[in-house]
């Protein structure tokens, strides 16, 4: 047992705090758009990270960085102390991560080649179409979408909201999970399929807001309509009936991806709670000498420890024994660091006064992007449910 | 002891719910500006409000409907169920009503005659300029607005922010808080003067978000820049010295009200929680048969009925032994009622997923405002602080 | 709505809190057994008591005060702030209470003279036999024991636990639940019987612990076996199947007076608190001036406040609608007074160090009962989850 | 970054796994005492453990088992299990192996012989008087009993309590803490010494009771008061004014120790309550088909593994960077792990029902051992001040 990152990783910190500082922070405050694009500087901020060395790091084998899970983690959460500016700079962003890594392992060569060649070089953006307003997404096989065999095109139907991306018309490209059988058995009867933005019978029909925010600056969460949209059965993703396996594959990564992230978002606000107690004077006294405001600030400290050494043994656990190994430490980081990291936001506005739930500070922000991954990919309560039933089974078969 | 409401009291809330069905409700789906000034349809809705009698109800005494604190109370709970629409329907919204009851009370008859007359016949919007950023506005002693004497007039020099109403361009007259002589007691540093909002000087800078709401249809909430802003004399609100006083008296009635209202939309959270529960089905259940949900929706009910007493009590003390009396109560609301509401809320929105942190329910808006009130009119831990003081100094001085 | 105690509740409760300062904490620290029987002070409380017309004031009707339960729930909270001496000394302590509300309300003549008179003078306690070490007892018709008939007796088979005040000896009449009719329909199998402690064939097994707490100076509570226990058919109360019926009855004031007590414990924690806080220094400062203590205090103000209006409600609800009219409002109270009490509890412990899990005061012991009514009459859960349908029936009906 | 145990751990937790199943489980039923001494089964268990080879782990270098922190950790976490039996039956119980620890590192060869030796062997128990009733004894530089120099002898007045272990009769020496120059700087005052338990002047008062536990089995928690109580110069540990040194050095360990006890303690709590939840029905369902449990076990399971986790990492750091450079992590495990245990106790209660509470199960007291240090060595609150500051300093210096 050994709680060191290795040296690779300590490289990758050093040089990737050191663009954090140099290209990251100070673009922040201009890192705003009214539309669905993205702001103006991110194209350099990219070149610049490609010539640090900084690019795609998320991936692992040949296409990407190389890096484990173990090494990438402790990256994705220092660009969590700016995750609207670092993950895009990076090409690190979700959803393209996830859509690339499925392409990666399961693309053909022709799908490779259309699309995930221009998502490494940063030339394109990318959604992922799974979630619907008519079902519990949570639970997969209540997907309402119809993918439909039809000669030697799919034919698809249905309707997905909360697609993350999918308002900037820089989003080329969806991946879109869907049924194509529905009386086969429960994790069978999908799959996902790619669906070029421009494809007819596509409407993209609105942006969703989170608490009151459109995200326009990472491409929104658009409401997408499906109504006999026809793409040719090349487009395909894997086998027909691989859609639940393939989503698996993504969700390990993701979680952690995530999790950290969001471990880098909590260091912020405590950084700025801290900064922010340390000058604010009321009642002859700083807020830094208010036992309250000590209490929240040795809670943060504590909780954050915690969960980023949660999420980086989830991370060891997928790397050495794999996403079914790693089961339950993948559930209980969903379950706890979205929680535990509002809570600190919480703490870091509140120290702010109504500073802090206005533009002037990044928390109120940070707070709703922490609130929505309570929700994301299933409510808490539907993993907690999950996570109860495997560690029943150890006293059930012992019985 | 009895806790039943009388009769005059039912006999407006019977007439107030049909209005809700009638009008407001209807209203909600239309109620949205992009800019700064209330949906066109506001227009109607107040005339309806007149017609019904349903008008200035917040207002004791001659100029208003004449209601105790206590009877006053479950009618703003009802407006709570849709805040955006019904105060404003009414004539009831903050901070409206708290410079009304303030020029009711301490305005000369030419301030009433040029101000509080068309605020009372629903003309004209006002605010409240009270809170600046530097400072910490919970301690009134803190504020840094100047308001000097220059012959017949005064001299205004400062900085605010968060004035909600300001950015609606109908908003025409403000009630400024500032010092007068900031070498006098602690407590009578303080005057209040109004300032029409197209005076020289001022300078309406920007709208501020709450979370990523504008609150454009209640007149948003501004930064205002005072620069040698001048007014005559005579519109100095009582007497130099007298602000701090002012400011306490108008705080009693304005903490029942918020916190009624925010007893409304727990509410109207808990209808759509319940509802939401029983028509959605996940892993072959209704939301409504999970035990977690159960649980969420019994917490609900049991800190409403809670909350609601505990305010009504408040009202009670305020007509029968004052603010002074009242004043263990006042604080106990605020301490306890938004962060409950807000608790409420949140649960409603985990049992809606991702819709409901999105536009197409009112909850996410309601959130935020829930939020805000932690840290309207100081953060709960000042009052927190207060109210454990006086606790402690019936023991201090019984030893 | 008014929020005023009567003046016949102001006359008792001013002779009561005489009587608190005269008799019952001087008697605190004298007032402990090392085996089941109370302490030899009681006797004389009980005169004095009795004296100061402070006796059997639970009772409703003819037989006791006449009070209604609005009019004795703040003297149930005067006698809560020293449980352990004040109920007893007044003859207002559980279960003999409810045992006597049930033997004025549904017992013979003859039941009346042989063991209600007795109990109302007190010279004798009573217990009450419902709960099982089998079954989950919140659910009534799990209920394991057996009551068959047999000639012109009764014959009882079964196991209890945790029964309360059994293990004194002087405890002469045990109130016990069991089936009649096992294939009656759901709500009319039980029945309910008188079983004098020297019957044949009952064992009173041993003392059960409330965390190390035997709580020997009330009785404690037994584990008993009833073993071809025969009793005449003259002892059963009421009617045969009547047993559901009977326990709900009793329930509603049972909640009632058992909260009151919670809360005049609570109150009995924040003074100590208090006192304690302002009188330890630590790290130069009293503790009544660290912020964690003051927040700690103000929480408790506001929950103690909010409970104690919750359940004064219930109260005048019983009073005025009904048991059935004031389900929901009597669910509540077991949901959130245990619960809030015991939280005040804690921090009034962690306010005393160590010396408050010691037996130097009294507050573990009081947390220890606190504790032990968030289980009985059952747990929590189970009221949250019936309040819950109470609440979603709402909306069902009218969708 | 590795998350596996050495081989050295692995096969010591194999044979203490072993070694738990065959003689501590087995002896737990009849591991109780009415007095102060141990239960007879534990000098068995006491051959059992040596004859294993898994006596005196906790204690690194050549007088122990040599393990690490990181290695011992584990060990202790199984320990805690059962821990009224395991850590006594290993001769790892506190507070002898802190005491043990300052004898090996601080005492001179005569001490040793005298002292270490027969605690070594297990012969002979020990107390470590510190805390004392008048004075916040987390803030050392409080502490009130003298030790004076006279002559060859010292003489010590003072009173202490709440002394583990000192009740026991073979609880032979005491080492006690107290100031030798009041008048020196803060943390050179104090100094420790050694006071055989039959020296005159010294008198073991009374037992204190926690929740109601007297903690018999492992020698009670001491009264202690010191009138002139004479020793020979020799008895003092290492120099004079070097007491609070020693006590920070034990400090580290000792937390880790506990720390890991609570760990395993929570893994006995979730077994129970699976178990628990899966035997019993209620309403038609097991416990373990209802949502709020499953939330329960979740929630348990999540906290369990983050806890672990973080003691894991403060072993590592006491290993690698020493007590200072581990200053953090040891009061954040201090901060989260005794309250996570305990809300994971108080759920296992209330999945049992009253059983939970009673002496029928290990819960309730597991829960007042874990309350109990939620106090000892300072409230939490104290050690939450003292993070707070270190963790503002680092944005104090750097602005």
């Amino acid at each position: 047992m050994d709680f060191e990152y290795d040296a690779k990783t300590e490289d990758y910190r050093k040089r990737l705090l050191a663009f954090m500082d140099e290209y990251v922070y100070p673009a922040e405050s201009s890192f705003h758009t009214d539309g669905w694009e993205p702001p103006a500087i991110l194209a350099s901020l990219k070149e610049a990270a490609k010539e640090a060395g900084l690019w795609n790091l998320f991936l692992p084998g040949e296409h990407g960085a190389g890096l484990t899970n173990l090494q990438y983690a402790p990256l994705a959460e220092i660009t969590g102390r700016s995750p609207a500016v670092a993950p895009a700079a990076l090409n690190c962003a979700a959803p393209d991560t996830g859509n690339m890594e499925v392409l990666a392992e399961f693309g053909t060569p022709e799908q490779q080649e259309r699309w995930l060649k221009p998502l490494l070089a940063g030339e394109i953006r990318s959604a992922f179409a799974m979630t619907e307003p008519q079902v519990a997404s949570s639970d997969a096989t209540n997907i309402g979408t119809r993918i439909e065999r039809d000669g030697d095109d799919y034919v698809i139907n249905g309707r997905k909201f909360y697609i993350t991306g999918a308002m900037n018309p820089n989003c080329k490209i969806f991946i879109v999970m869907g049924k194509t059988d529905p009386a086969a058995a429960r994790h069978v009867q999908q799959s996902q399929i790619l669906v070029p933005r421009d494809t007819p019978g596509l409407t993209v029909k609105r942006g969703m807001t989170v608490m009151g925010y459109t995200d326009g600056d990472h491409g929104g969460h658009a409401e997408l309509i499906f109504e006999n949209v026809r793409v040719p059965a090349a487009n395909l993703i894997g086998v027909e009936g691989g859609g639940f396996a393939i989503s698996q594959a993504r969700l390990g990564p993701g979680r952690i991806h995530h999790c950290m992230r969001l471990i880098g978002m909590a260091e912020r606000a405590l950084e700025l709670m801290c900064t922010r107690a340390l000058a604010r004077t009321t009642f002859g006294k700083t807020l830094a000498e208010q036992g309250v405001i000590q209490d929240w600030i040795a809670e943060s400290r504590v909780r954050v420890e915690q969960a980023r050494l949660l999420v980086l043994k989830a991370a060891w656990l997928m790397d050495t024994v794999g996403n079914k190994g790693a089961h339950t430490e993948i559930q209980a980081i969903k379950i706890v660091v979205p929680s535990a990291v509002e809570w600190i936001l919480d703490k870091a506005i509140q120290t702010h006064g109504a500073a802090g739930l206005s533009q002037d500070t990044p928390l109120a922000g940070l707070w709703a992007s922490a609130r929505m991954l309570r929700l994301a990919d299933g409510p808490d309560e539907v993993h907690k449910r999950s996570l109860a039933h495997r560690e029943l089974k150890r006293y059930r078969s012992g019985s």
